[in-house]
């Protein structure tokens, strides 16, 4: 989560609380029986519906998901094509110094690289992991979609049972102007921990999965590459295809000087083979 | 967006609001509380749930896709089959020459296609691209489909904090009177937000979408063509597979000129072989 | 649509309709207000989710799904079979000669079989065809199911417009007894043009689109049978596949005579062979 | 359908009907109008959305679907287990001898088989048929499904009409009550309809489809074996992984006579040739 | 289920039932009809759309899937491994002893190793259980998954039984008294059901069943690697792939020993081979 993200949304929740807060009779809005209800509803779901370890993990993704993100697929592809050079002038075995790889997911490539796999071997390996990470981050959104979609189910359970303890005490007046706004504000909760908590995490680890998926399916697709000796001008081009169109342009004018560097090896090379 | 979008959505925007204005007590209808629950929350939701950059994306592919599109699958045709034929008639070099090409997807096809790259590698190049293009435009359409769903149950949310603040006070008529229509004017922005403005919208993005891929579809199937140095008369019946009956009856009509003229061509060609 | 269709069509609208007018204030049952907030808040949202070449051709798709589709698994069967017995006796250039064939997807199988395409490109030309074929209907059943889900809310919102307008006039009870029923209305109107519009026809528009695509199917099968030169009486069994059992009987006891035809040819010609 | 599915219906309908019946009032429970709106809003929907040989069908299916299915998976195993034993005995045409085959694909399987057709010709024939098989069903619960949705709605739009008709004539109280309970009941109706009568005969079609889809995988891999000559002692394993854990030792158990006979023959076999 | 979940699940209960407890008028809470209501109407749709064999298959699926499950990805990745390395010195008969494994797919791999199916056919057999068991499983969750929508409607259509009983004798003031109250209790009882139990229990079978089949997919990698004669240490790599970053360091260090055993089999075979 960005600064931009932080400030939006408190800036945003705070005009959306202010409506609360105008009213004289603010008070009202905060009632524990129906905090009780709508949390404990949802909480007691997430314990019947979920293993312990399965929750633990949602959690912990839910969190990760909002700390800043720094690697971005540019930077990704620029450390590849350092790698595919590095493997070209000075053999597959250089890659094991991994100094400045900080993506698990690409120091595992680099091993898989330097053990001698073979390319069949290091493409199931490789896209083993990452079909099983994105299945592991499934499993956390689904937790947090799921009780989004509960909680207004025990806000609505919640006024049901104000009304109802209402309803069966009808005689006193009092009770009932007490209870209809304890009701509805069961109600309220739910639709708030449901459309201001849960569904946007789950949708959180949603955008971030994908940011994730998409820097491994480079990496694997740059790893395999290098396993194959490929000329690392093409690898660009293949690269930057999972690039936007903006993204692109600005990389490849970013990529042009390690190119030219590369192109003045190869030159050397060349002279020195033939001289 | 053509001009008959435009001026349909206006007039029907025109007679809805209507039935607004014809109450006498329309001024009941604008109502800033309600607006601040409805915008700031779902603003809220937007934050919370999306990186910043996804929904700058998003609102940006949102403006384009109601800029109007002028490029047709038939036109794209016409171009594909006059890049072959100038492919056969002045080798594949010749394409060097990108004049009125002027999409960015064709363009990179060309050069590809002039790099020589081989056609396994072409294929992966432009498809990873095209895949990589609808999912960025998944994304974007998600941001809106998501916010068109969660809209709605803040304008409910919206009406039950009215309702609250109502009930909580409700000594004095007079407060009644003032709450339960802003109560209900909260509900009725939600819906219209939701289906007048962000589920439209997500809906536009997938339209233009789906047209672009069409368009992509083509122009990797003709670039793969040309590249197979196949007969341009075949990779009309190909391409013209693509449209529906009616254009396809249109464009063939079109192509029979640049036909002519190719059979023509290859007809010299083969006298003067032969001469 | 059959007349089958059209007749339990408007018997159990009457009767439901029946519903309406039985009430002495039936008159309340039209409003044009209400009408006015249902039809042009659906149509601006039209406008604004769909490019207008869009909504036309799912307007005319509609209109076609509802007229009578006279072909059948069986006679299409029966015509390939013909087709493939034609093609062995005299040749496949004998099917230049189109007579009796009216399908345009046909038409189309018979021009690329003629022409001489192999056997990969006459799959890839009539498959492409066929999926784009389902990816048109496809857009224009979404069409009428996205507007039969955004009905209803409209619906909602006419009412909500209704009772806030009345709420805010409270004062007088006659205003009140003029708008409660006015709001209803609009829901009602919602729930009908939804349900007894909007989503039949896209459920229609889906019921037709398989039929048609379960003879495109059968027709490609048979055309690369043809051109794979298969025996005719083999051709059947296949296509017989795709029927459902008491079609597959009544069809092979039609195709008896024809099949016995063909022996006969058969024999004659070994015996001319051989003579 | 088996009779413990029958008398858990009958008791709880009339566990749940007792909870109508014990009001005094229990006459308003039975109202013309409303059961006019639900059933012919939802008959006149199924005119609308699908053509009439696709209801016939619907009902058909819904109707066998409820009928008993005697057929197991372990009872095909073992009847293919028989055949492919008979066939390595007395050679596949005496698999012509059809005598105990009850299920139409199991028949249609052997002809393929007898008929001398090819391994790939024979999984396209049974594999089409099997895939047309499931399409044609799909479209028969998704018959129920769609009319399953619509109900309730047709109940919501039954109570707005009784509310409309009551409200615009609300100067007589009398009218008043005798509408509001005539509202409530339509909208009972539609989820009545809906949820214990067009869903779950939907459902019930998912259920006995899958059944029989099972049967038909087990055949198809039955007769493939026959054909390809495989070991029956081998098929058995294969066809049983098919099964439950359960069903699988019951079934392993069950066949161990069948296979001494087939091994004792094969004994008597080789001592035959070797003698 | 773990002791955490059972605690977690019982505490949130405790306070969640509290809110009901607190209320002076608690006993309205218990009502018998609308429990008849809600239970029976749901256990008939579960009779009329299930076969009975089917429900009580999703019961004990449901039990099962709440017992505790030992076995761990590591654990299993580990009895893979100490099976191969124990096949590389004693052979692939060797395995022959089954001494600890307990589960039935490991068991059925073995089995299907040591009777000498080809890789092909083994891929088959094992890969064909499993897809068959995650049928049955979605089966199960279905069950409750359906019934879990269902139970809702039913505690609304108990509301409006309730409400059309009072609102047909509304004469009498203490009828509407006693009734409101049970008309609302349906609907929570409708709730509760559907979001407590039934939809849990539908989560918990697809979560137990992700943890099942991640095992059976280590397995059947495992089984084909030890038929392959895959070198043990390679294999370690492959199925450490399938866990999660930290679940791998751990598994890593923990096998580094079962490693060094074998490392040093290998060097002291080598040298018996080479003195």
């Amino acid at each position: 989560m960005t600064r931009a993200n932080l400030w939006g949304a408190f800036l945003s929740l705070l005009l959306f609380s202010a409506t609360f807060l105008v009213w004289e009779t603010r008070f009202v809005f905060f009632n524990i029986t129906a905090l009780v209800v709508v949390i404990f509803g949802t909480v007691a779901t997430a314990f019947l519906a979920f293993p312990f370890h399965q929750l633990q993990n949602a959690c912990s993704v839910a969190l990760n998901s909002y700390r800043p993100f720094g690697v971005k697929p540019q930077g990704i592809i620029a450390i590849l094509l350092d790698l595919a050079m590095r493997s070209r002038r000075e053999g597959i075995l250089s890659l094991q110094d991994k100094t400045g790889v900080t993506l698990s997911f690409l120091q595992n490539g680099l091993d898989v690289l330097v053990d001698g796999y073979s390319e069949n071997e290091m493409y199931e390996i490789l896209s083993t992991e990452s079909s099983f990470f994105r299945l592991r981050r499934q499993h956390s959104e689904r937790v947090f979609r799921i009780l989004g979609k509960t909680a207004p189910a025990f806000g609505v359970a919640g006024s049901v049972i104000g009304l109802i303890g209402m309803l069966a005490g009808i005689q006193e007046a009092s009770v009932i102007f007490q209870t209809i706004p304890m009701a509805l504000v069961s109600t309220l909760y739910g639709l708030i921990l449901s459309n201001l908590f849960l569904l946007p995490v789950a949708e959180n680890i949603v955008s971030r999965t994908q940011e994730e998926l998409l820097l491994q399916k480079i990496i694997l697709e740059g790893i395999l590459a290098i396993k194959k000796e490929q000329n690392p001008l093409r690898l660009e081009k293949r690269l930057c295809a999972f690039l936007s169109p903006q993204e692109r342009q600005a990389a490849q004018a970013d990529f042009q000087d390690r190119k030219q560097h590369y192109i003045q090896f190869l030159r050397t090379q060349k002279e020195a083979t033939q001289g």
